[in-house]
């Protein structure tokens, strides 16, 4: 048995640190760039320029060329990509990973009415997440390097691992959840031979690990429930990078954004949100919050500006529409309601701007983010590096990253209480100086006692956690 | 200490077993009348015609000239009725015990929209919720007899217990739930504030009783997630009374109805349901599954009704109104698609008809029990004490009663997946007679296993079984 951290790596995940365009001007007929999404700027600079070899799902037609070339070195990564048929992967990536799984895992069903499972639901979109999960076993299982250390990366791939372990006994299997993990009460809520699929696959992992101890334990809690006996378990957050964001927070394109900013914000507190319009975010409530403080307290109108950069997603899918819909009329009736001829209570801003969210960051006084439920939440602890002005944050107890930080110094917002976010939001604002320099030191202690190469060591770690 | 079955018996429940009129030709000014309600109905004869005295809020206006005698005999019972202000009582009743912890209990939030706690709630509603709790607890110290067992009812009366045991060592309390109880990421739905006297109410009771280890294993992980230490806690689902149903069953309205059931149903199957249109009962996800089948094999039209006795419930509340316009558009298009000139596939009839509604259930072949999350469910076990012609239940696994009879013959309806429901109706109405015999036998032991006076023994029992 190898010792941790000397093992060689492999990565699964749906999606890959690399893209590629057709090129035909370009020597292999492809283009490539980074690609982007949490994960892989969370794990990607770990495991660029080593022999970790990455498996994901060919996106693109270039993705597709690449796939048929085994593994393959681009841009500091050793990727294999699989060609997945296009229905098979929406059925897969759709109806499963964003419409099922998703909802599951952040309780965000309305369960009265959803969801209401079809004839065939099983034997069609199930039969096709079986499938994607099956070709990414092969993949592993012909590519893997002898006694590797397998991070399988999310809740796109939960079935995995039986297959691999009957195949190549050499290696350790480690599933990692950036979501939440549902409690027996909604995991239930799948059709029962989903829920008993998802839990047998997991438990042939040699670990599985999360955000927060809170969802270990519900991880914990739907086993029991099924009468199944877990994996064995482990807890490690994800942490920013700091040298990253430096970097972007010294890049031109946030200077800009900042002197932009501050011309909407003039002499005004700053709150600020970056969010996806996403249904766990709670952008909805935050903004009610918002509204009650300037009901109940006429003279803070004026005299503060809700910045809020919310960019949309999943847009197509129904509960997203009208998540969105319903957002932006509060908006529209909070600024019509309270706003003056010089001054507009929420900037809303829909535009997916790294540099700007960065920028705003930086530049916050309060930082509001009260999701319903939320795997860690990588933007409050980036705010806390990242900010100029001891900003204060406002912090939900159902993000993954309370754990760390509950005790460090937020100020509480519970994310169905808009009666109580609005008050942290008013103790956020009044806080003196001395209070917000010794709530964000503590906060910065608190976040930047883990970096990115802590989760991966972690994770290497949890390969040999399990002796079977 | 008294032996459990020696003490005297106070129950307290919102509800009463007697209700009164304002009748000035009567001696006292009152016309008493037994009330109704399941509660009132399972629990009433076991205490009827005993020195039990029952607490409860006053509703009428004969009510509340009766609440100003103290305790009442009327009708076999030992009554003290409370007088409570008409505004803190819809505070209580409707906006914190119906809109919220209903809600929190079955889960029936949309999480996405609701709840979102306006500013005052917690100093308005559920201060309501409090005073109430208080006058029951004014009501229980100064008229409950020397070391009474206190028998407190249900989700509506949390937060008696330390103010009764702070100034009544000498009685023994125990609570019972009779719906299931909410997991903990459904109890941090409410504010943190009515959280905590929730669980701080209900440990100071001697112990804490549920209808299914379900809900009690829900209550205890709450109390873990809260870091609060539970009472003792039981489990004791309640059963019919079947001399009760007997007769009823034999009663010439019932009679009267079964002659216009055959009229409707014919020669053809007989599916039937019974509920309120209630949000957790799944009323639209039973046709769902009803047109399913009829959709995926046309040979079963016309050989199959599917009587459903759903009678409105809640009127006024927009969730719950929106659900009754939901359930009746259902049936209206499945009614449309799959209807003849001589075949209604869903004969559906919102009366409130008691002996209707057993008549019913004598003559069903096969009754659909599919709840999203149900205390216990009564009418499950009603079906198989009534049932003329072996009726096949099928049932949900999120009603209480499925830890007695899920093991014992019934078909299994995930209430989530229309598909498996569809199936489980097909294989219920395919049974063959012998089959249907053995499961309809194995139903009958299960449920004559228990009798109403087995559930007040087990919470005079409970009383006990704490020391402190």
């Amino acid at each position: 048995m190898a010792a941790a951290g000397t093992r060689p790596i492999v990565i699964v995940s749906n999606r890959g640190p690399v893209t590629f365009a057709v090129d035909d001007a370009a020597p292999d007929g492809v283009a490539a760039r980074r690609g982007a999404g949490g994960l892989v700027s969370g794990l990607g600079p770990l495991v660029a320029d080593t022999d970790a070899v990455w498996i994901a799902a060919a996106m693109s037609d270039g993705d597709r060329l690449v796939a048929e070339r085994g593994v393959t070195r681009a841009e500091g990564y050793r990727v294999r990509l699989i060609d997945l048929d296009p229905d098979t992967f929406t059925d897969y990536y759709d109806r499963v990973c964003n419409e099922a799984l998703w909802f599951v895992h952040h309780g965000l069903f309305d369960p009265v009415y959803e969801p209401a499972w079809p004839p065939g639901w099983v034997d069609g979109a199930w039969a096709a997440y079986r499938d994607v999960n099956r070709r990414f076993a092969d993949a592993v299982i012909a590519d893997a390097p002898e006694g590797a250390a397998v991070l399988v990366q999310d809740y796109h791939l939960c079935l995995l691992a039986p297959q691999v372990r009957a195949a190549r006994p050499d290696l350790r299997l480690v599933h990692f959840s950036h979501t939440p993990f549902a409690p027996p009460a909604w995991l239930r809520m799948l059709p029962d031979e989903v829920r008993l699929d998802l839990l047998d696959g997991l438990r042939a992992h040699h670990a599985c690990g999360f955000h927060s101890s809170r969802w270990e334990r519900d991880y914990l809690d739907s086993c029991l429930d099924a009468d199944r006996a877990p994996c064995a378990t482990f807890v490690s957050p994800l942490a920013p990078d700091p040298d990253d964001l430096r970097a972007t927070a010294s890049s031109d394109a946030a200077a800009t954004a900042r002197s932009d900013l501050a011309a909407v914000v003039g002499d005004a507190a700053f709150v600020v949100r970056v969010d996806r319009i996403e249904l766990s975010k709670n952008v909805r409530r935050g903004f009610q919050a918002f509204a009650a403080l300037l009901e109940a307290e006429p003279d803070r109108r004026g005299t503060v500006v809700f910045g809020a950069f919310c960019y949309p997603s999943r847009l197509g899918v129904p509960a997203y529409d009208r998540y969105a819909k319903a957002v932006i009329a509060e908006v529209e009736a909070i600024n019509a309601r309270y706003g003056t001829d010089t001054w507009t209570p929420i900037h809303y801003d829909p535009t997916d701007d790294y540099p700007r969210s960065i920028a705003a960051l930086q530049v916050a006084d309060v930082v509001v983010v009260n999701p319903i439920r939320d795997g860690l939440n990588l933007v409050a602890k980036e705010a806390v590096l990242l900010s100029d002005r001891d900003a204060q944050l406002v912090l939900s107890p159902e993000a993954g990253a309370w754990e760390e930080l509950g005790e460090a110094g937020v100020w509480e917002a519970d994310p169905f209480d808009v009666g109580a976010t609005a008050r942290a939001l008013a103790d956020a604002l009044d806080a003196s100086a001395d209070e917000r320099a010794r709530r964000a030191s503590s906060l910065r202690a608190a976040v930047a006692a883990r970096t990115p190469a802590h989760w991966l060591d972690e994770q290497l770690r949890a390969a040999e956690a399990d002796p079977s």
